[in-house]
Formats: structure tokens, sequence, C-alpha cells
């Protein structure tokens, strides 16, 4: 499972301040903290910003690699703070993320094309959200061939496909899961990734529903997911879900876990 | 989803006990307890006391029923002792449980036929207990097909695929979820149960390993469930996958659960 943490985000009060006081300490440790607990990639979103979103990213990649010896996620709407950041970074980075949408599209693929990077590929086009499982299966088809042809490894592609409030529609759920299951086995090599907060939007005990939603999702096969690694309850649920689905060789991960942290349930 | 609360088993002290000394109140009141939490079904099993068990189920049964408008769940490997419980027994009974193991098959087909009941149909034969999902699906379609041409209506029949331990072989978890998905979509208006504490025998927290399978095997279309239904985090674990999974209107059971109880996370 893919971790990326999720908690360098300037939509985040801590996260404004530090960006603001440009407090490397306060940004070295948020990132360190998300390592220590698990996270793969360090998420770097500025994008509260405005008009500065292409300097703090790059002032943030550059300081949290001083202290994690790992990659960062670049999360960003604009191609030109993405291809701002790739040159500052070290290592192989994740983009967060193209989509069919027609400008973004054609802004971030040559980009894309011209980097080795790992990239989430997020179930959108220019006619909005897609609402059934085969609308998100056909936008991920059409957006990894695309990727393909343009020299894009498959196996460094994430498919987001978009998770939506099962509080405005009661399908929500159960397509979104659907979706995983599709893409994970027709499209032989590509990787699935989500934020999944949105699941509980507008519901009470918002956490519960994130957790148990989780480990839907990795029985339907996800291997990636952009959470906060701080919270425990998600970290100890994504180390039982791989141990169930037999993704976790012996349970050796999940044992692992439990001796050097314990689970909290 | 249907609930089967399993607490009053006499392989529990407090219920051996309660058995021993004719501890009328003690029984009555696991049995208040558990249908207070939302348990649909009695579970009573006295299997640890033999050639008493019958006696002692049906006095269960009796004093059980005096304090809970609702049903039992019969549970015993004894034809005999299921029916000595069904003439005692008020209403609709669940019988837990007949299997395709020929001795038990024959002994408990006429009595499943002759009265109206639920039944357990574990997906168990002579040739031991099945490892695939295929294998389980295979019992489970000839269960079925046998019990349907007796003329039990397959509404009335909850399927249990039989839950083995990952720790032992790490595909278990995988073929136990993915035999819920065929029985359920393949054989129309059948229901699934199962008891599943067995998955994690030989790991670490396991309430929490049990937890997260539970929301799994509901995402694969599991509508019954034998559990301690006085365990809060599962039955908030419950409550959450079934609206997540587009089983609960407007997500309605889930805010009364929430408000009514609070939902333990």
């Amino acid at each position: 499972m893919i971790i990326v943490g999720e908690l360098i985000n300037s939509s985040r009060k801590a996260i404004s301040e530090a960006i603001k006081s440009q407090d490397v300490q306060a940004i070295q440790q948020v990132a360190k903290d998300q390592r220590d607990a698990g996270a793969n990639y360090i998420d770097i979103n500025a994008g509260t910003f405005v008009g500065q979103e292409s300097e703090y990213v790059n002032w943030m990649v550059q300081k949290v690699q001083e202290v994690v010896d790992g990659p960062c996620c670049i999360d960003s709407p604009d191609p030109r703070a993405i291809e701002n950041a790739l040159a500052v970074h070290k290592g192989t980075a994740m983009i967060n993320s193209i989509s069919l949408e027609k400008e973004r599209f054609d802004a971030l693929m040559p980009i894309v094309a011209s980097h080795e990077c790992q990239v989430i590929a997020l179930c959108m086009s220019d006619e909005g959200m897609p609402e059934t499982a085969e609308d998100r299966f056909a936008i991920a088809q059409d957006l990894v061939n695309r990727l393909v042809q343009k020299g894009v490894k498959v196996e460094n592609i994430y498919v987001d496909p978009l998770v939506q409030p099962v509080s405005t529609n009661d399908s929500f759920g159960r397509e979104f899961l659907k979706a995983i299951g599709m893409i994970m086995t027709q499209i032989p090599g590509v990787h699935t990734i989500c934020g999944l907060s949105n699941i509980s939007y507008g519901l009470p005990k918002r956490v519960l529903l994130n957790r148990t939603f989780m480990s839907m999702a990795i029985a339907q096969g996800l291997d990636g997911a952009i959470v906060n690694p701080l919270d425990r309850k998600m970290m100890a649920v994504i180390a039982a879900s791989e141990a169930l689905m037999g993704r976790d060789e012996f349970c050796m991960n999940y044992l692992n876990v439990y001796r050097a942290k314990g689970l909290e349930d």
C-alpha cells in the first residue's frame, strides 16, 4: 500500500501560518512525523497562496527533502508549479494530478511525459464528475491509454476514481468500490489511489465512515491512499485490511506494526 | 442486516454457571441486553452439556421468550434437540445449522422441511471444509437446491461459507469474501451469514481484524452476522458499512443509531 501523507496542505491553518512565517522547522516536523508514521510520499500543497504557490511549493519540497529521505507528491492544479517543483525535487516524485479535462491534460501531458514520475490520474473530464462505476472506468481507460501512448509506464499511474459523499446519493459508495474493482482487474499493472474523506461529508462520526470505507476499498484492490498517517486508527485498519486480503505475507507487516507501535483499535 | 446475538452459549463460563444453577434472571438479562443492542435473533447453545443439552436448550428458549419479544436461533448439532426446541419456540425460529455432511443432512432435512423456520446452511461436506470460493459456492448451490426441492423457501436460507484463519493461509480471507459475492449474486433471494471471529485466530488485536473483515464482507453483500451485539465498535462498523453500501436509505439507520446510542469508533 502506497501512503501519501496529506498534512502539508496550506488549507490547514498550522501549515498556512508556517508558510507565511517561513517556519522551516514546523514544516520539517510535520514531514518527519508523517514519514515515521509510514508515509511513502509527503504531499506538498500551497494552493491557497495564489500567485506565490509555485515559490512556496518549491521551498517546501526542498526543506522537506532536507530531513526526509523520500519523495514528495507535488499537489497543484498549476502545470508550471509542478514543472518548477520537479526541477528541485530529488528522486522520483509523484504528481497530483492529471485528469481528462482538456486544458489541464494538454498543459500537464508534456511535463509528465518528459519526467520519470508517478502520476495520479483523476477520473474527471470536461463533462464533470462521473457518477457510475462504468463512467469512471471509461475515463480511467482513456486517461491510461493516452498516458501510455506518450511513454508513461502503466505501473507509474495511480488512478483516482473520485469519492463522492454517500449522504448525497446512496449509490456513490457502491459505484466507487465497483470502479476500483474494474480498474484493478481490467487495466493490468495500474494502481489506484484516493483521498476518501469525501465519502462521509455531511454525516456524523466521519472518521468511522472513512476507516470503514478504506477497508472496503482495499478489499476491492485499492493500493494507494492519500491520508493522515498520524491517524493511528486509520493506519491500523489499513494494516489489518492488507493482512485480511492476503497482501501481507504471513501477516508479517501486521505483526511488525503491532510490535513496533501497537495497533490502535 | 440480520444480527444473531451469540452470547448465550454454554462454552462461556457465565452462561455455563447460569445453566447449572438454573439462574433464570442471568439468562434473561443476557437475552434482553442483546435484544436492546440490536439482535434480531438470540442464539441458544447448550452444547457443552452432553446428555442434558436438549433439556437446557428448551429451558433457555422458554425463559428467553418470556422477556424478549422475538425469535431464537436454535444452535445445536443434534437434530432431536432442534426438533424439541422448535416445539416450545414461539414464532419463526432460526436453526443453526444444516450442512452437506450426509448424517447431519439426512437427520435434519425432514425437520427443516416440516417447520416454517430460517435455516443456516453451512458450506461443509463429508469431504471437510472447503478452501476456495468455488468449492464453497458448489456446496452452497447444492445445499440450497436440496432445501428448495424439499419446499424450503430460498429467502429462509442463510448460507454460511465458513471463515477460516488468515494466519494459516493468506488466501482464506480473499476466498471467503469472493464466496460471499458469488453466493449473493448467483443465488437470487438467498442470504449469507457468518460468525467471523475465526478469521483472526492466532493474531494480535483480533477485534480490529474482526471488525475490518466484517466491513469487507458487507461490501460483498453479507446480510447476516452471528456476533456479540454488545460489542459497540462492531455494531458501529456494521451500521457504517450498511450506510456506505447504500443499504440504509438516506443513512437513516446510521443517523438514528448515532442519535439514540452514539456510534463508538
